[in-house]
């Protein structure tokens, strides 16, 4: 048996409660070294011996390991247990807090000391069935003003202009949501994100002034108000941008810290150096987000003052406007005890918000119940690009990376991650798709390779996220560039991604596995470089294979169990499979079949 | 090179701040493998390039792996990095979020986003410098009562009867240890853990029925007053024993709880069960501690009414009677949440305020800062237990799992941990070590081994705690019989073990590295059963070396790099060992020497 392979810790994301009477427990060893993997458990106060088995199921396989997990029922809300491991040669050891050992006794007792209410990470209802649409306000849509006082004066980029720059303006607005709400049903998401619409001097608004009053350029509170109840009228919840970690230099606190200085009550708000001197050129003289950004000097949001302020502002807008939740911009640069305070705030009023940090890279500090129900998943993101754009990963990597992120955190924020292919920080996935790379050439199957790579995002597990125009095929390279006004003249539009778009947010909102089915690789074809996932719920289980290759093949597969007398067909053509031992599935290149039982 | 041994993760305990500038980053690889660890770090907002080398040094061995950590400063607080090992055979693979790989980019960067004041674990500055005696009042001093009103009337077990039973009462008291402040001054200790003193019904007041009245037989609240001040003027601290985990069924709320029912505003303190037709004999009809005392009903934490009630009451005692920390029973089955807002309300008043955690097995989630300073570490006492007592493992068995120890938890938490050898819950150390084992005899150098023992625990890390009557060779198995009157008698007194108790804490006291050294293994003999650490400070190393052997013997050593040109000194015995490129150590049978070249 492969000992350094081995792992278990009483901690998230190995135990780990999923609701108030049941243990998620799992456990990592080497890959194909271990054939059984028992669980003995029992309530941590029983007298050794009362201990029940449980066989834990491989449920994960990265490139070194393989993961096996269970379920365990907890009557008494204690758990003690031990895990019985037996490998390919047919020896068995115990694996318990002390030791690996082939003593019982000797490999000693985890504990799962009690499962406390308070600490179980409770999603709102809605997360798994989310689809999220990210709009860049001033780039979704120009709206009609109805009231001629508050009209746009500022000098705005044609809409026909895709070339934006940094400070460009191109006068989207809240009105222009509302006007495309219809468009938004159509293609059949049901949550929006805004990224920031307070009072601000930048197009993107991540320097905030007021953090009460939305952006005149983009409307008023009255017009978020009817923008969220027309929303919520055509099921769809609202997101915004929560900027908590700085402010604009313009915003009131910091005006006043930097004019009266040490007078000012406000001065603990923010980071000022000790040696003003420091200030130069290069040096603003305060912590800011990034590297000396003066327009967004960093908050201290461990002063108590500073919680309480911005804790007010994220309930204000559940309460007034009724949005859904919070995406929190920086969440990494923000300590963990204003988070923990936000969630306690938010959480017993308003259990069906959601709390969504921006983190782009292992967030598993952040993902433990006490402060996200999720982050926007960068690091999905970059095996998607690796896979389906650069194409620089094989099938069986990419498909160990994905167990390797389901395997890092809870089932619960695996849930509420959201899943995207690229954002207003990063370039567009069809642009990445765009480019050469090892053994092929740039714009080859460009378009294909995007549609797989939406396929795969929309039936995977998560909350898939569509940043605005890439379903109508919209290009650009990372910021300024994946900032161009929305195409909405449709001779521009790719009708046929927007039309395989449509489809897939379809069938994901009509078959539950595509939502909230457990999610398991079903097999993995390197010389094909094709995958297939299986994802379960009750009785109908749906099985989604994808050829990331440009070559047509038929795929053959053993009939999964959960398939045994049933006749399959394909969701994407209606093409039936009658029952057989073997399935024999013919894939397009790169193409993919969703196939399920469910009649 | 080993990859399934590798890892780390930007989390505690791999990656945490020590202080407002400096992060500790650690790395696990397989034992052996790796000869070469270097960190590349830059500020996480730096271009590429900018990464600036540090050699990580090995700092643990386990048994199967090795760990090598590295201080990285931080003056923007902002960190980004990569590992490059390099094995036995000269191969080179970096390590970073997205991989192993040969290829720096490939690697991908952790990141430790940015160093949040108030995320970092600061501790109270005497925890270092803690040697801590745990007193059982019941049980240590029956002192002369000075009010005749409040004289003890209860039927009490004469204080030479050394066969308590689960009801005995013995009559200790808080004079009895404010009469006995001399001989803690003159042991050494300087802080004293009383288990619970409050009103309650039993001997071990675990249950109780006012949180904010000394139990009158212990004495009055003034009694505390008077015992903490004077404790104090000796230069000794107090900590108390909080059971917030659950009251006395005696309490007043849960008194109105039970006879008033629904109709109590108190219903909700506790977890009563939702059909109470389940009451039966052998059911309480609500949760409790362990499984149906009746007595302790378990508190439900998470009601914001009963965490604002029990957060006053550790305020109370810390701002009217000057206590200097709590030790928190039962601390792992009350809810996170609970334990941050105790912190978060005791913390910002009283930063020299220790807050413990009784939690008997890995405590890794209570330990990252946010709740605990540190638990008791029975983990540790296991450890020990099989070394000494047991002697069930051998000398590289010892350190390793040492090692681990420390691997598993912060600098601070390492610092915070109560290394005990026993408690009022546990089977003295002294009956452990007269058990007999494998190859050895019932009774055979007992003493020796409780004295090795001693000697260990005395010059580690972490504050040693001392279960009173240890120090003087008492007797007993787990409770109640580890619960004996403490033994005054002097000829009853084991000299020789107090005079070594008084000799090693007056040592402790005296030269830093005992008390704040790092601490190494130095080597491991595996033959003669024997183990030696360097416990680093400043320009000074001591060397403790413990023969776990009946076998005298002289272990040679190379000269650590740290005593080169340097006479050492034996702190045990003053012999002179002259500088030479090899020591000779002579040992006594269970022997120990400490080694210095302080002058």
């Amino acid at each position: 048996m492969h000992l350094e392979a081995i792992y278990h810790s009483n901690d998230i994301p190995y135990v780990f409660a999923v609701d108030r009477s049941s243990i998620k427990i799992r456990i990592r060893v080497k890959k194909n070294d271990i054939v059984r993997c028992i669980l003995m458990c029992s309530d941590r106060y029983d007298s050794p011996g009362k201990e029940l088995p449980i066989e834990l199921t491989h449920c994960a396989a990265t490139q070194l390991f393989d993961y096996y997990e269970g379920l365990v029922t907890v009557p008494t809300k204690r758990l003690r247990y031990q895990f019985l491991l037996t490998d390919t040669a047919g020896k068995e050891l115990w694996y318990g807090e002390r030791a690996l050992s082939a003593s019982r006794v000797g490999a000693g007792y985890f504990q799962f000391p009690y499962l406390c209410d308070a600490d179980l990470h409770v999603l709102p209802s809605w997360l798994a069935d989310a689809v999220i649409y990210q709009i860049f306000p001033d780039r979704f849509r120009k709206g009609e003003c109805m009231d001629a006082s508050a009209r746009d004066t500022r000098e705005l980029n044609d809409w026909s202009d895709d070339n934006p720059k940094e400070y460009s303006m191109y006068g989207g607005n809240l009105q222009g949501i509302i006007e495309k709400l219809p468009y938004l049903v159509d293609l059949g998401v049901n949550t929006i994100y805004m990224t920031p619409i307070f009072a601000s001097h930048s197009n993107h608004k991540y320097d905030t002034i007021d953090y009460y009053k939305i952006d005149p350029v983009f409307g008023t509170n009255e017009t978020l108000k009817q923008l969220v109840d027309l929303a919520h009228a055509c099921g769809i919840r609202v997101l915004l941008d929560a900027v908590f970690n700085h402010t604009g230099d313009d915003f009131y606190a910091f005006q006043e810290a930097q004019e009266l200085g040490e007078q000012s009550a406000y001065r603990n708000w923010y980071h000022f150096n000790e040696t003003p001197a420091l200030a130069d050129d290069n040096n603003t003289g305060y912590e800011t987000f990034g590297t000396n950004v003066s327009t967004m000097p960093k908050l201290r949001t461990a002063n108590p003052d500073v919680s309480a302020y911005f804790i007010d502002v994220a309930l204000y807008w559940l309460k007034e406007f009724g949005i859904d939740g919070w995406r929190l911009d920086v969440a990494n640069e923000v300590d963990h005890q204003f988070w923990r305070a936000l969630r306690q705030a938010v959480k017993p009023l308003y259990p069906e918000a959601a709390l969504i940090g921006e983190i782009m890279h292992y967030s598993g500090a952040w993902l433990r119940g006490d402060q996200f129900d999720g982050v926007m998943n960068y690091w999905l993101r970059d095996v998607m690009l690796d896979f389906f754009a650069a194409k620089s990963i094989s099938a069986s990597t990419f498909a160990g990376q994905l167990d390797e992120i389901q395997m890092s955190y809870t089932d619960q924020a695996n849930t509420a991650m959201m899943q995207l292919l690229g954002s207003h920080d990063t370039l567009r996935f069809l642009t990445a798709c765009s480019r050469g790379g090892w053994g092929w050439q740039s714009g080859e199957s460009t378009l294909e390779r995007m549609k797989l790579a939406v396929g795969f995002q929309l039936t995977y597990s998560g909350m898939p996220m569509i940043y605005y125009g890439d379903e109508v095929g919209m290009t650009g390279k990372s910021d300024p560039e994946c900032r161009k006004p929305m195409v909405w003249q449709e001779d521009k539009q790719n009708k046929p991604l927007l039309a395989h778009y449509k489809k897939l947010i379809r069938l994901r909102h009509e078959y539950a596995p595509l939502r909230s089915g457990t999610t398991r690789v079903w097999f993995v074809d390197e010389i094909h470089n094709t995958v297939g996932f299986l994802r379960s719920h009750g009785d109908v289980t749906i099985g989604i294979v994808l050829n990331n290759s440009p070559t047509p093949w038929t795929v053959a597969q053993p009939l999964p169990q959960q398939w045994q007398g049933s006749t399959l067909h394909d969701l994407l053509t209606d093409k039936q499979y009658p029952e057989s031992p073997s399935l024999s599935i013919p894939l397009q290149a790169y193409g993919m079949v969703i196939l399920t039982n469910q009649q």
